[in-house]
């Protein structure tokens, strides 16, 4: 179970995780990897916000080896900057959770970079995500995420799962076709110059999650992995499988049709998404996963003066992505990661002990 | 809070709802209108099972009020036919939970008219509405759903909300353009004498919501929209607001400039659906909901003998509708509506005693 | 987990059961057995109030065994006489909850019979206590709950749990001596006549359990059985192993020394009650509950009427036990094995599906 | 809600509390006055642990105020002495969650000061207490513990609440009463010289909490009350009003007798501790807490060599409370405060944003 605290602008981003199997070796080098792969600073189709996130255990760990007590994780917020927010005190970004967020927190919340609406809280998530994926990998499941689309750019042919392995951190837009992947990055130069954003889709596959998991009803595989990726911000929708495309289909187009092969039962198509009845199939989960474009625009946009109840123009400097689906391909795999890991134990297919 | 039991050929189906305010008042009346909208033989397109729904309110309930005790409602099973079933008990029908369920229970799970896995489980999905949407009404919250595609007939006009209250369930695929409810019926009807089932989607919309609504992290309103509404069997997809068309989206064009209309803050559009950070935000809630064709067709299918682990070929008789669609419609209401009222009590904008 | 619904004379009382194992098997007279172990009207010193309870199971069972979907299963209410009970309307019985359970559901809530406050509802927690026992018993873990105390008789010598299964059930107070035992039922039957009632000590014990149990913090083993325990009408107390004793020991008193036997760890005393650090240490778990003297007395007592807010003299009649202490040795005994299997589930100790 | 992390020989203990209404005026002051009040080091007969305890806040505060999001605040481990503790790893101490912590985690747990299991821990619930004190300041509630007993010395007479206020942080035993305190005191001196240690009893009475709080059932008031003051280490017995005294009672003695003071409803006496079928009375919470005596003494005790599986004798030096009762006082105090905060949040009687 994951815990998470800090804001964009205050002293750091926490995570606490409690609930993993003691006997785990554990070190700061196994989170800061994957902290790194969501790094800003690391092309120039991103913010300029430079600082190197560093990881840093506080508790859970001795000798090495997760021990079994609740595991928090800190990464220091280093270089804030938070001159440019004092503008939207009064005034909501539009796009933006500043609106809704000052109704329900009575205007107390902190403001400064969105506060506790900022992608930047999925440092706790990619954090968990990190030791949920050592856990799976004790099992052999493995997670991996790509970008499908950015903007009008789509990636449409078929994806082998050693392409993404191979060529998502090669690029810059964590596309697994190296072609796509330029057309891609060229889209988000030349928004970047509207002073614009782009959205986008990730895909994310698990491989090799055995038949079973999930717990009808009502946390089916399906509705957990929906909620834990709806927690990421930017998200406006989630798939799994042939997603929106069943709509379009015939039963006999759609059902997947069971074959047995090297003596165990498998599918001949996967729209399904390796998920029915909310159990897993033992076939690939897929999910997909819609990011809208960056709310925070250079471009003037309108809004209202909440002091004033007036409405006002308002044009927004600071540091931001024009995109950030790339950084979203590490983030989405840490919460399918930390959605199957916590199926799996409920399954007892990990034990409470892992031994070496 | 909903725990539900009971399977497709047992006994019963049943619901207990916990943490209901005392004094709404509440009878088998009120939750046997909801269940009438989702009763099958309603209609030439749906399964002949033509038993009348049956509610029956077994506890928490006294002088016609709730009591803040939980409250448990029953629908007993009484049209049952399990005889085709047989069948299906070592061949997994393609589309279904058969397999996977028989790997998670051992073999053990109710496989009758798919047992748990069934979409019958849904009636108490439907009586919780029932509940849920009573009380959203003491603070004058109305939510609506209605069907906008149905195979390849896609509704793509603007729809005010006076046509989804004035038009749903004047027909019987429950699209609020009359028109075009006569072309899905149509293609049910064409699909249905081709042994063979249509998928479609269903848009649900929540009027009056109050921003604030939402607790993140991890319980944000679209996260707990997106879990509950991917508990429904059959579902493959949620977007909320522009939902994955975002993709396609520059930031210029997905931000909802806010205004002020009568000294209220609102929006010029509504991409986002009604929620922000995870946060209601004051506008109406938008949630789309795809769901596949019918898994069990007539149509000959593959799948596998486990017995003996060789692969075989299935027909499969038994009552079924060609399209599920229609009647998700008012399951889909109902599971907004749980949503709203638990993220509405936690927000304390619905008293534990609700006066008359 | 357990659900529960029902009021003391509503239509029934029912539990649902959600995340038993399949393939246990499982029959109603599994239930039975259980249920009339706690049956009023087994003895000239229980309540009048004789009916049958039968225990009707609607789901969550196929060919015998459990399918791994939850179980509900209903006991009805028969014997229902509400007319002593318009009296409580406007006047609370002192010691019950009639006046907390008004203020808090402003008056709405079924206070015939104390309505959700009644004993009666742990008819659920027996329900789900025989399906605990029986699930324990395939990791042979045994649960033994007796009487050790009646007003003034205490049982103060050592008994051994060779007496417990012997003699329990061998007399109505439910004491593992029987020379105790007929002072506690004379001691009952003098209070009895004094139109008065009796409190008492149950002590349950858990043998075998295996030494890791319990999830600190904040599950420990102690506090969910505390917990749970405390959620049994007239509960006024609960204590681990040497309890409230520990008060008045040294360390060197109270320290279980640790020794060897036949190879395994074992201590010398059992002051802890098998729990330390929240954590069963693979000694006996020793739980030991304090219960308040029926509430329902025919003495004449001081109340008030909330109607014309005035004191007012109460006589109640009705039908009372003048002593609960033996209809609660099952329910503890419920109450402990259900902890017990909920924490060897997390441990990993029972698997998802049982083998016969 | 509490989740706190951090192991005695570890870098800090932490705690993470979400949930807390925003705009609660919150500084590092208020945690060090509390934490001031559990310190070592403050009298002759505590632990030469000497360190200052120091609250830094990491999140949830933003100009003085409660922002609505998680507020994180760490106590950094500073007076650190591991060495005492290598004999420890595989001769478990009588009395410790040594053994039964190496069987859970499989010997991976951190052991040094015991680790998870040491009552440094309560630091993070001594922090949480501070914030929910302050939340029931606002709705006048005062949460009051103090200590009645420690080994043969008790606190027999009544005590009025003016007395707690007073004298209870004016001796080092937190007793109410000056003189059983110098009794007290002499008594703990006199085992402390035996190289012994001594257990004791705290009471806290919770002032002024409004009638109907409490969730029956399973989250009654005591129970959660119950499961709180369980998870502190070396707690073997809780009880509420009359408790085990209960046992000896007729209903005729414990019954609480309605009267009307002022009007409004009262009782002639409260041997119910302010709660009846779980909810609260409107009378003062009495809760009563056995503490066994500190595991930890330098006497000579018998234990075994987990590596060699051979019964071994130990002495332990390092550096222990001889009664860890006058600690757990502020400890006990912030445990019932959390239970009454979160229930009055359920119940509405706390506001989402607090008004100044």
């Amino acid at each position: 179970m994951l815990t998470c605290f800090g804001e964009s602008h205050g002293k750091c981003i926490g995570a606490v995780i409690d609930g993993c199997p003691a006997g785990l070796p554990l070190s700061e080098k196994d989170i800061q990897q994957e902290l790194d792969k969501r790094r800003p600073g690391a092309s120039k189709i991103s913010t300029p916000r430079r600082e190197k996130y560093l990881a840093e255990i506080l508790s859970g760990i001795y000798n090495g080896f997760t021990t079994g007590a609740p595991i928090c994780i800190l990464v220091q917020n280093l270089d804030v900057d938070s001159r440019p927010y004092k503008l939207i005190k009064n005034r909501p970004r539009p796009g933006h959770a500043d609106y809704s967020a000052r109704v329900r927190y009575g205007g107390f919340n902190d403001f400064r970079g969105g506060g506790r609406f900022s992608a930047r809280v999925t440092i706790a998530y990619t954090i968990a995500g990190a030791i949920a994926k050592k856990i799976l990998n004790t099992i052999n499941i493995e997670v991996l995420a790509h970008t499908t689309q950015i903007g009008p750019i789509r990636l449409s042919k078929k994806i082998a799962s050693e392409e993404i392995r191979k060529n998502v951190y090669q690029n810059t837009v964590r596309c697994a076709d190296p072609e796509i992947a330029r057309l891609m990055e060229n889209e988000v130069l030349k928004v970047m110059n509207e002073e614009d954003s782009l959205g986008g889709i990730v895909e994310c596959i698990a491989l090799s999650v055995p038949a079973g998991l999930g717990d009808p009803i009502f946390d089916t595989l399906d509705a957990d992995l929906a909620k834990m990726v709806f927690n990421i911000p930017a998200v406006k929708g989630v798939e799994v499988g042939a997603g929106f495309g069943v709509a379009s289909l015939k039963g006999s187009e759609n059902n997947d049709q069971f074959i047995i092969d090297e003596n165990r039962v498998t599918a001949l198509t996967n729209n399904a998404g390796g998920i029915l009845g909310g159990l897993s199939t033992g076939m690939p989960i897929v999910v997909r996963v819609a990011f809208k474009p960056t709310s925070s625009i250079a471009k003037k946009q309108k809004t209202v003066d909440l002091s004033q109840m007036k409405e006002v123009e308002m044009k927004l400097s600071g540091r931001y992505d024009p995109c950030i689906v790339p950084r979203a391909v590490p983030i989405v795999e840490s919460c399918v990661a930390m959605v199957l890991v916590d199926h799996a134990i409920r399954l007892n297919i990990i034990p409470k002990v892992l031994q070496e």
